[in-house]
């Protein structure tokens, strides 16, 4: 397989994700072409700088880059040779099976979207997150793609992050609940209750709406919302958890004892902080698309890029793109008479 | 001051709530009516019980109980004598001046909205929750009241937001944040793009969008957004922090030398349950209404009882509905264009 990275853009500069998609390489022995796309200059001195050399890499030149303050359309308007559209190019192009990117996230939906366009039946691509819980992990979808949704899309969401759950996270039967303000089916927004009579429909573990409460007990393992609700979900999360650590951590240190205590009891923290690893996934991949695509977080370093590159890795071999097609197509024939009548997609 | 109770329809039974009404009458002295209602025989058999006899205790009878499994709007029609009807009743008739309710909150919001009707200049009323964050409480308005709101109902939300937080927590010039998924002006949905034009006209001390990322690390004092965001957002909090801590303690339990630590460090877990503890509030404002209402958790205990009359008594105290009416007052006539194009206020 091969991996097109987009090497600007992230928070760290490029010679992090070089080094990031070295231990890829290493990683994967399934690679067998590595693009690293960006200044070249830079990525030369990046990977003479580590003096690693393996025939899969070719540097590819892109002479612009979209930072993470230019607005997405405007800034890839503007910015024809950035690197995320010269990486994106070489999937349309037929030359990489897979894009990585830890660069402006709505710069690489939108660039991704118009480029590969959605797969047949998807009218929207999806991120697709991974969070951690005590007992399991669950997939939070749309993540952040999609700030206004239609019922349809949380079909489609809902469809892809169940695909996502069994094929990639080898969870058996994945139950699929719709973020809500209620379990009942009336209960919630216009936007939920029409999704909810879609989703019934479909073959999927569907459980119904699920509530904040349902998160992190266990209780599901696919959890549907718009890319608002989700992108706020997501980081909100994140916020208080690395919030109550920080709080513990500054109250263990105030005495002596507690200090003490701290240390006996450091294993308990640390298998906390190793399942709950933001570097383990690497990225959230963008499903849905005519193509591969992992974006990565801008704050990345070389592991989560690895691990990024790995979840790309993982996609591909479990040709989840097929299975997402084939999925989305058995529902619209299951659900017949509503899918001819959604508006086409747009992007 | 005159403080209605709804004995019914908490998880634990009335002789919790009755309980809770006993440690307020004490803890409060400036009550000087406190209205028991709901089944009568089982009210006086709790206040026997406890053999606390108080001249100011008055039992009112009501026949029925809106539970938490009734639709609201069915529920209120069918119940006609259901507890928090004739509590509300007695905020209408001018015989009380606070309800406190731990029963049904779609019904407490319905049943309020309907009898009591919005302060003037308010088209909704909202919830506000107070988070507890490490570095200072915020406030989270509206959470869970309305599922559906329009522009200038989040800005009526940010006005009472603050205020409370002004009034009640004697925040100094309370940050309001929007809510939303990015920082800039034109990020967001529709509702959230409108509802930043109208805040950044009124006299606000208003900080623009804010994200999930800003929640827990003391960026924002009051966090606004529709009643399906707020409400999403407020459990799915609620429950994180609750699993991290069920964690951790498994965690702690797991070997003799983590649990000797867990013994010495626990002055640190103390601290932070302190401050987070949910019973410390009691209860939830329904904010904007002819009357103060404030929602108690369904599985109130006595001392929650007790801090959600607190939080009634310290509103009255500090009139927050007439700082709400002159301060909605004052941003109409700044936007002294835009509010009379508004819809009439709807329930």
């Amino acid at each position: 397989m091969r991996i097109a990275v987009d090497v600007m853009g992230g928070d760290h500069g490029s010679k992090v994700v070089v080094d990031g998609a070295r231990l890829a390489l290493k990683a994967f022995p399934s690679i067998t072409a590595l693009y690293l796309v960006g200044n070249q200059a830079e990525i030369n001195s990046a990977i003479a700088a580590t003096r690693f050399n393996d025939p899969r890499i070719e540097v590819v030149h892109a002479s612009e880059v979209l930072s993470m303050n230019d607005r997405p359309l405007v800034g890839l308007r503007r910015k024809k040779d950035c690197s995320v559209l010269r990486a994106i190019d070489l999937l349309k192009d037929g030359k990489a099976d897979a894009l990585i990117s830890p660069g402006n996230t709505g710069g690489v939906v939108a660039a991704a979207t118009i480029k590969l366009r959605p797969l047949e039946g998807v009218d929207r691509p999806a991120i697709v997150a991974v969070i951690p819980a005590p007992e399991n992990d669950f997939v939070l979808v749309d993540a952040g793609a999609n700030v206004e949704c239609r019922p349809l899309h949380l079909l489609q969401f809902a469809i892809m992050g169940s695909v996502y759950a069994r094929e990639i996270l080898r969870c058996h039967r994945p139950r699929v609940g719709l973020l809500s303000v209620g379990t009942e089916e009336i209960k919630g927004n216009d936007l939920t209750q029409e999704a909810f009579k879609l989703c019934k429909q479909v073959d999927l573990n569907f459980i119904g709406n699920i509530e904040g409460h349902d998160l992190f007990a266990n209780r599901v393992d696919v959890v549907v919302c718009d890319g608002f609700v989700g992108n706020i979900v997501l980081k909100t999360c994140e916020s208080l958890a690395t919030n109550i650590f920080r709080w513990l951590r500054r109250e263990l240190k105030k005495n002596p004892k507690r200090q003490l205590g701290a240390l006996l009891a450091k294993g308990a923290f640390r298998t906390i902080r190793q399942r709950t690893d933001p570097e383990s996934h690497g990225g959230a991949p963008l499903l849905g698309l005519n193509g591969n695509v992992v974006i990565a977080h801008g704050s990345s370093r070389e592991r989560a890029i690895m691990n990024a590159i790995g979840q790309a890795v993982k996609a591909l071999q479990n040709k989840i793109n097929l299975v997402i097609t084939r999925e989305i197509a058995a529902a619209s024939v299951r659900l017949c008479k509503s899918i001819p009548q959604a508006a086409p997609a747009t992007a």
